[in-house]
Formats: structure tokens, C-alpha cells, sequence
């Protein structure tokens, strides 16, 4: 993806991204019960690669399969490109676990950016430790063919009641998680970034005292006055 | 699928499906909140054709998609083979319609055995009056594309927190509906339907006035009382 | 309300009309987990009449609060006016009742045009005899101080997750209900009606063995025929 | 129990004896999602007897228990007094059932008065052909054993949120089941008794025109009235 | 409100005034799912002042109506007194914003002394750096329009099921918010400071290694050897 | 219990446990949704000790009930032996307290190894503070007698979903809690201890850029690497 669109993603909140979205009619794409494992990493930002789970069945969901190299989840973690996100569908079930702290250590180590799913991951005060991002729902410990049979990869799948295609531009803060339609993540970017500045000068403008009307949104006067105080600041 | 099987498993009820199954250590075959639309129909059985539903977002999921004759749901009611069962995965999610009476009127002319989703119909006064096995999760009338996107056919999918493949053998009545591995169906069907004329004979008993004990479970004396009954009942 | 579009109305369904609304980009107009107390009763069709309810507080939510003539759950009950549907936001909450039988025989015996709750209503095998069109979560038996208190009426409310406007208009059939805002009303009862005619011709169309390209969605062609046969059906 | 106080409940509803309930500061004796399985029997009333369930753990909870004539559910088959009602603590789960026809066929042969659960029956399509009065949470045909283990008899149990003891008197009708204090049985069946005689006048009055200020609450006049009508109807 | 009751529920918990609610019948004063956005600050104080949500509809809650200076939510913000707690009925739906951080950061620079709701703030990393007393359910990025919007205020509420009334007295500290009616403000500071006099005491005893019995709840004993501790405390 | 095991125990995670006991075909010893009060403290361990909650009733569950020394929450914390754990199930209901600071505080000065319920605890700041091992599912201010009732000790309970019988092995790390039956529990920790090392050893390669496949599940190669590296470290 675009450096200057990574750059400015990991600049601006999950939630100025969602007034960006809603104006063009998009009132969805931020992921419900999905949280950060750690609080206070910096903001994670990547396409999407996807993997897919279904409902475990007891006589083909066992330890053992986990030894074939064409597992999709082992698969997954061994192929999901630098600089992407693993999303997984985990259909929300967090009562077993989506993935562990060694295969998001492997992910990390080959510079991926990212992990995020809607049910939740095992070992998580070792991925705390890792300081790697990871979204999901919350801690569940029981291995994951207890529930999970991973069923394939690169396909749109849903995550946290967010549609997401194979390269939607995924970005995460300590809020949670936010998915880009990939053809708009561009324009998202800028507008965003624009729109974090103004933000950063309104608050700027609280602590002093001023009173939210004619400052936000926004009126012909404070956008002026805005100017000036980014040209001072010199962003 | 076997002729045989299939009238077997049009006789015995997907209570007693699920005993056969936990004997052979399956445990989560029955879908959970999915109900009848109609009560009193015969039970259903057929292979499962799977349509996957993933969510919407909203410029891609417009009514007018469905003009295109391949959207994957147009797809699933012109292609699903006669005597098979659509299963539709919709997240458990019946905030908006999976499907509604005409596509529903057009699989049963078109001869397939039956529909089930983990989400809801919408215009289900009119489908209850097709007589057609339908399973869902409650009414729903909101339009489809508000919520769901047809992702694909024929994929693995869950429903119902059920594992389904393509194959899979879908057994509906009154209560339910319970997905038998196909390679099982078979020897499931075989068995259920022995269980049943037991458990007929010890619902007779019990009018009777017997007590449980040495009856339900079997001992070898109730075993030898029910081969004589069953063959007074010529069955 | 115009008697043409109350007439039109009573003859289309809540999800006929989900279709009408999605076109005007209006998503969530479909009370959600709000079901008829009796079936096969015609279609429920008025101006919203709203009462609001919050949380009680054992001190002031008492039973002989209801002796108060400025009780705001007892002024509904009278003052409503007929032909209007009354809507009681009960917060989704139906641990104990909204209202009962006596309460809504009343309203039936003034004229009002049915009654409409996120909560459950008491004494529903009576309200079912009643014939009355009534819709709720689920029946509650526990008397409402328990739960509810009247707050006030005809300020703009939620209701099954969605917002109310009094003067907005209600429909329910055997699936939900549905609120129309009240400006549209009459353009989305016109719409509805004619896309009922279609659909109706689709109907007897698929029964007839059709299959749905170039029938449903609508094409050129199947809308001449459409015309044709609606001509010869005197519609 | 008391004869007169049996006949007496036999003619309420639940939803009266709430009110009853709460005038002594009673807030939490109705079942919340306790449901009858087949609408239309006569009231169901009867001392508890109570069963409770805890989670199966897969090496204790097998098919092969059933046979033992000490395990708590077949013990509490034939044990449960006639007259009694079963009520069985399955802790809100209806993943799998907490008991089926046979079992409930057995109960009913013997006399008991109904069964009541907050988890789910299986085979409920012969359950609701039997006529005997049985209340549950949702339609349930997995087998027992997946989720429940029986552990132990005539303990005070929670059932749907209501405290159970032994010998509590257990009310059902067509909304679901509420639960007396053995010690308040006599005085609530007379009081719920008789306000459901004034309640019958209040609907006659509804009937017949009248507004409910002065009628319902009731009235000083509103109550010489209904004497004059109760003596009349002969009540 | 009186300084002296101020300041001594600064000094208590909100799980000791839950007590002593209890003692005066009032069980449902806690608000449940309402959690601190950030640990450790002092316990908030503060009559109520309340601002009231419904569902959104797609064309009135649009971005621009935050223009309007009587858009209740931003009246709220400039109108909440100092000293009072801004409370929002958000229907207990976190699924978009009730609040984000810059008028969180304008709330706190008038004085304000909390703001809680049960639906959710967006930026909350942001809030939880302002070290001012906010409580939600959840974080939630969503811009608020996409779910909400703001009908009114000063109306009585309902927040995270306990019933709000404006001027109630709001306290907040590390496990939640209770809500204590006007009236009894004074008198419940007064017993929740001397109560948790004692149970400092105990604990303090506790620690020792002394048991519970004859020391909690107190006996005339432990009453007597609580007074000379306390002197001896100087408290 | 065996102190090698204890030790053991000590030493691996909840999550590496549910590993172990897959194996042995048991799929639900991990609590759901019961998390640590505080972070970063030592594993905990010890035989269950347990109490069950039924639903309070008003009548009975009056704050006076606690100075009865026979009471069997106050009994449970007096009784539960030195290095045991107390489990209490509360029915999975946090909306009233299970337990609150002080009580946990003397199980602490007793030498108890730590509680756990699948209920809240009140006074959680103040329990953080204690440093020890408190496992629920989110703070609840409330007082317990608002919808608790203790009914009795030392009973085969659940506890967020699991069997707790007592004397099983109660094991809780920084994602929650696992029970382990008590006859396996010297297997279990054996198990987990080696599985364990080598996981540790898998973290390390992986950190030094390994790939996952051929390492995790092991192959004979690795299980060759690992036994050198397991010497050198001196494990």
C-alpha cells in the first residue's frame, strides 16, 4: 500500500476514520467487541489477509492436524505477507482459542503488522509481552479445535460484524479496529489527517477556555483561525 | 443419497440422531435457535448445499445487485439440486432476511427438499402457507442487502454453531434440525430407526403403567419383551 | 391519516415496505424481537400514540400509583385517540409487564387501532382472545411497578431499536412492525402497493414453474407481462 | 396442600399472584423464559419437588449412566410425589435437553402435577401431544448428557431467576411459572382469588363502554357495584 | 448540593451506599455494564443532569445537524451546571458514540465534575488522559449520528438499568456509578462515612488475624472496641 | 495435593492445561468469562472448596441474615481449608456482589489460596490492593443479599460453565481459571510441565526467525533439538 496513506493511518484515530466512512455512507466497518490484547502500542495499519474458521467437529478437529504444513490457519501464519494484518473470522465464539502467543510470535517475527479477530486469543499476557498488535474479543485459554476448524484462506469474510475483503486497509488503535474499503483507503488517509489537525487545534483551543460553538464542527472563522495556529505549529 | 437412508431418517426424529451421534463422540450436530417456520410438516432430509453469507456494506450491497445472475443467492435457488437442502449461513444474525417467500416458492417447485438458516425469513405467513420444510431463527421482514452479503456456494460453513459440508446429510422435524457427517448418514440412519421402534415400544409400556427401571435404558429382559412386541406390531 | 394510504397499508407487508424504505436509504424501521401475541390477524395500520417508561424505583413505583388519573400509563389508555396505535418504549426490557388485558380491552373498546411494546404484555392468552392487534417481546407475567415506570407521552421514543416520532405511521403483520416516518407515508403505502401487485404476479408465475431471471428483479419484458396480467386479474 | 387453596390457584393466573406477590414485597417469584410447550391445558399447580443440574464433564456424564437406578433424574421420575411438580435447575442452558418424552410420559402416568425447567425439552412435538403440563425454555433435542449432569434432589435450586424450595407451591398457565412461599400458599390463593373476580367484573364493565378511572384501580363505588354484579353472576 | 454530604461521599464507595440503599428497600440503584474509562481518579460526586437518546434515522441524524447550536447534545455540553453529572440515556447500546473527547474536554473545563453513560465514548485513550471522571460501557470509535440521536434534556432516565431523575446525586468511583434519590442524599452520606469507619476498622482487625464472627456484621462488643479505636485513629 | 504437582501447576498456564486435557477428551474445564480481579500475580492453585448461590428471595435474604455464624457464606470463609480455593457459583449473575474485600481478606490472612466465582465481587480496588487471587466476571457494587442466597458448602457445583466437584484442582493464571479432576491432576501437571519447556524452547527458535512448520507440533528433529537446548539451559 501507499507509504504516504500507511503514514498518515497511523497518524489519526479508528474514530475520526468513522466520521470519514459515515460521510460516504459506510456506517459499518468498525469492528464491535474487538480489543486490544495490550493498551499503548502504536497504531497498526496494513491490508488485510484473511482466515476463515468454522464450527469444530470432533473427528476431524484435533491436535493432530495442526502436524499438516497445508493446515489454513498454520498456513496463515507462514504466508500472511510483511506489512499485512491476519483477520479471522472467528464467527465471534471466543469460548475457544482463535490463536496463541508462538504463531503471533512467528507472525511478528516476520513482520507482519498485525493480528485482529472477533474471538479471542490464548497466552495473552505473553502476547502482552510480545508488543505486538493484537485485536480480539477477550483471553480464552482452551485450545482452539475444541471449537475452531480452520477452513480457508483469502476469502471476504465477516470480523466483528465488519464485512472485510482480501486487501481492505486495516487499521487499529486503542480503541479497537477500523476496515478501509481498499479503493478509498487513499482519500480516507488525507481526510483523515486533515481532520485530526483541525481536532488537534479544537482541543488545544478547550483547554483554553473556548466554548464549542463556531469552533466544532467547524465555522468559516475558526477555519481561518485554524490556519494560522497550524502554520505556527508548523504542521 | 441412499434410498434407504433416506426413508429411515423420514422416521425417527433428530432427538434420537443426536444420542446416535454423542455414541460416536460428536456433540455439537444440532443447530441451536434454529426453529421451524411451520409446525407439522414431515420430517426433512437431504444433502446440504451451502450458500455463505458474509456482512454488508453498503455500496456494495445495493438492490440492485440482485439483477446480476450470479449473485451467489439467485445462484443458490436456480442451481441447488432437487432433494438437496439450501443451508444458509448467516451468522446467527436475523436482523434482516436470509430469504423470502418467492425464492423459497421457486426452490420448491424446483423439487429441493428444503431451506435452513441460522438467520431469519422474512414473509413467513406466506411461506408457512407453501408447506415447504423451512428452518430459521425468527420472522425477520427487513430487506436482505441491509445486513448480508451472499459471499459463495459450496464452501464449508457453520450454522446454527453447526460445522456444515457440502454433502452433509440435514435431517429437519419439529424441533429442529441436526447435520449427520455424510459418511455417517448411513449407519446413523440404520440405528436411529432400530432406536425408534424401541422407544415406541417403551412409550407403550410406560401408558401402560411400567416403570423405567430394567425398561429405559434396555436390559436384556425388556430387549427380549420388545422382540416379541415388535413382531406382534409387524414391524 | 389519508384513508387511501390506510387502505393501502392494510393490504401490503412489513417487508414489502423494508424494501420501500431501503431504496430512501432508511435501514432501521423494523422493530426488532417485537412479535404479534396471536396470529392471522388483518394488518394493523395507525399514527404512533407514544408513552415512555424507565427504570423503577421501589419508593415512587407502586401499585397505588395507579390510582393517580395523571398516571401517564392510564392517561395513554384514555386519551389515545382512536385509529392510532399506542407505543411504549419499555427499554427492550420485558422482565415484567408493560401492560395487560383490562388495559388493552379498553384501548380496543376506544377505537384505537392496536398497541405496540419493545417489553411483554401480561394476561396474553386473554389479550389473544381479545382479537386485538398487539405486539410485544414476550409474555410477562410479573406486574409492571416491578420494572417499569410511566414517565410520559408523545415525546419521540426507541422502540425495538428503533426511533418513534409521534405521527409517525405503524404497521404490523404476522411477521413485526414497522414505523414509517410520517412525511413518506403516503409515497411509501403507494410504492408497497404496487410492488405487492408485482410480486403477487411473480408468485403465480414461479408456481407455474418459472424460474427467477428476468422475472424477480423485474426486466422489461416480465413487466409488459406483468401488465397483461394484471389487466386480465381486474387489478 | 390445602384442597381449597389447589382449586383456588387452579382458577388464577400467574400474572395475578404477581401483584399478590409484590403487595408483600415479592419481586422475583414469575420464571423469566420459562415456557409452556403446548398453549391451551388447564393451570398447572403443585409443591415443588426440585432436580438440579450442574455442567457434564465428558468422563462422568455418558450414555451409560442412565442405567444406574440411583442417578438423580431417573430417581426423581420415580420418586416425585403425585400432585407434586418437578422443577428442574438447568441453569438457563437449553444447548441440550433436561429431560424428554419418556421420562415426562412416566411423570405423567404417575400422577405428578407437571414438570417445569429452565432449560430446554426434547421430542416436545410428543411432549405437546401428551397434554400433561410441561414449561421449558426452548425445544432442545440434544441428548442430556452433552451438557447436564444430574446432581442431586429436593435442594433449594434457582430455576429461570426464582428461588425453588422444596414444597413451594408451583403455579403455571398459558404465559409461564411463578413460585408461592410454601407458608404464603393459603393467603395468596384466597387474595388472588377474589381479585380475580373483581378483575372479571372490570372486563365485563371495559366490555360495556366504560372508562377505567374509579373502575380499575378500584373504587369505593366500583366495589359495591362488583358486589351487587358477584351476587348476581352467582360468584 | 450540601458541601458536608459532598464530601463525605467522596469519601465512601459506591458498594457501601449500595448497602445502605438496600436498608430503605432500594435494590436497583447500581448502574450495571457502567465501568471507569480510567482507573484511580477520585470518587465523582454530583447531582444528575440528563440527557436522553433514541435510535438514529438515516435522514435526521446526519453530520451537519451538530451545527445547530440547540442540537440537545451540544446544549447539554455548554448547559450542564459545574458540579454536576452529566448522565445519557444511551438505551445501553455501546455499538456507536454517546460522547468523544473533546466535549468531554469541554464538559471538564466548566467545571463539570463527570459524565457518564451506558452506551459508549469514542477516544478514550484521549479521555483517559484528561484525568476527569468518565464512565460507559465500552469504548466505541463509532461517530455517534451512525446510532444515536439526542432528543432532549432534564427528563427523567434510564441509565444502564437504574432510573435517573435530574438532580438525583450521582457518585462514582473505581467499580461504577450508583444513582441516590435527591432526598435521601444527606442522610445515606451520613451512614455510608460512619459505615465505612467500621469497616476500616475491620479491616484493620482482619488483618491481625482476628475472624469474622461477633466483628462483621458488628456486635455490641466490636461496636465498643470500634469507638476506641476510632478515637485513638483520631477519626 | 501432591506438592510436586502444585509446583508444576505453578509453573504452566491455564491455557497449556486445556492442551492436556483435550487429550483426555474433556472440551469445558475452562471457566468462561471469569477473569482476574488484578493482573501479574502468581498462578494460583488448590482444591476447590465450594459454595452455591441460588436466587434470593426478599423474605429471606435480608442483610440480617449475615450475623448468623451458621450462614454459609460467612461459614465458607472461616471453613475453607489453608491452600484451598473457593469456588462459589453464582450462577453466572453478576449483578449483585458474591463477595466483597473483607471477606476476602480474611480467606487471605487464613492462608487460602484464592477464590473464584462466576459471579462480581464488590470492593475490587480494594481486593487489587490485597494482592490476592480473585478470579469473576466484573466488579459488582451491589450488596449480595439483592440476588444472592448462599444455600450450602462443599456440593458439586458450576462455575462459568464448568463442573467444580469439590477437591478438584483449581488452577488460575493472568487469563482466568481451570479446574482439573482431581484424580487427574498429577498427570495433568506432569504433562503440562514438559509441554511447557518445550513450548518455551519452540519461543525461543521462533524468536531467532525459525519457521513454525517441522518445530510446532514437534517432529522427531525437534524433539532431538530441544532435549539439547533443554540441558544447556539446565531445565
Amino acid at each position: 500500500m501507499n507509504e504516504d496513506t500507511r503514514r498518515k493511518l497511523a497518524a489519526v484515530t479508528t474514530a475520526t476514520l468513522t466520521t470519514c466512512l459515515l460521510k460516504r455512507g459506510l456506517r459499518s466497518a468498525w469492528m464491535q467487541n474487538v480489543h486490544p490484547v495490550a493498551p499503548g502500542l502504536p497504531t497498526m495499519v496494513g491490508p488485510a489477509f484473511t482466515l476463515r474458521y468454522i464450527p469444530a467437529r470432533e473427528d476431524l478437529d484435533r491436535l493432530e492436524a495442526y502436524a499438516d504444513p497445508e493446515h489454513p490457519q498454520r498456513k496463515a501464519i507462514e504466508t500472511c505477507p510483511p506489512g499485512h494484518v491476519l483477520v479471522i473470522d472467528a464467527r465471534k465464539d471466543a469460548r475457544a482459542a482463535a490463536a496463541g502467543d508462538l504463531l503471533i510470535t512467528r507472525l511478528m517475527v516476520r513482520g507482519v503488522a498485525g493480528i485482529v479477530t472477533d474471538g479471542g486469543f490464548r497466552d495473552t499476557p505473553a502476547i502482552a509481552r510480545l508488543g505486538f498488535p493484537a485485536y480480539h474479543q477477550r483471553p480464552s485459554a482452551p485450545t482452539g479445535p475444541i471449537l475452531h476448524h480452520a477452513a480457508d484462506l483469502q476469502l471476504p469474510i465477516g470480523c466483528g460484524d465488519v464485512a472485510v475483503y482480501p486487501g481492505d486497509v486495516v487499521v487499529g488503535d486503542g480503541e479497537g479496529v477500523v476496515v478501509l474499503p481498499a479503493h478509498l483507503a487513499d482519500e480516507l488517509a488525507a481526510e483523515a489527517f486533515e481532520m485530526t489537525a483541525y481536532e488537534d487545534f479544537v482541543a488545544a483551543k478547550l483547554q483554553e477556555g473556548r466554548s464549542l460553538p463556531g469552533l466544532y464542527p467547524a465555522s468559516n472563522a475558526s477555519r481561518a483561525e485554524f490556519a494560522l495556529w497550524r502554520s505556527e505549529q508548523g504542521r
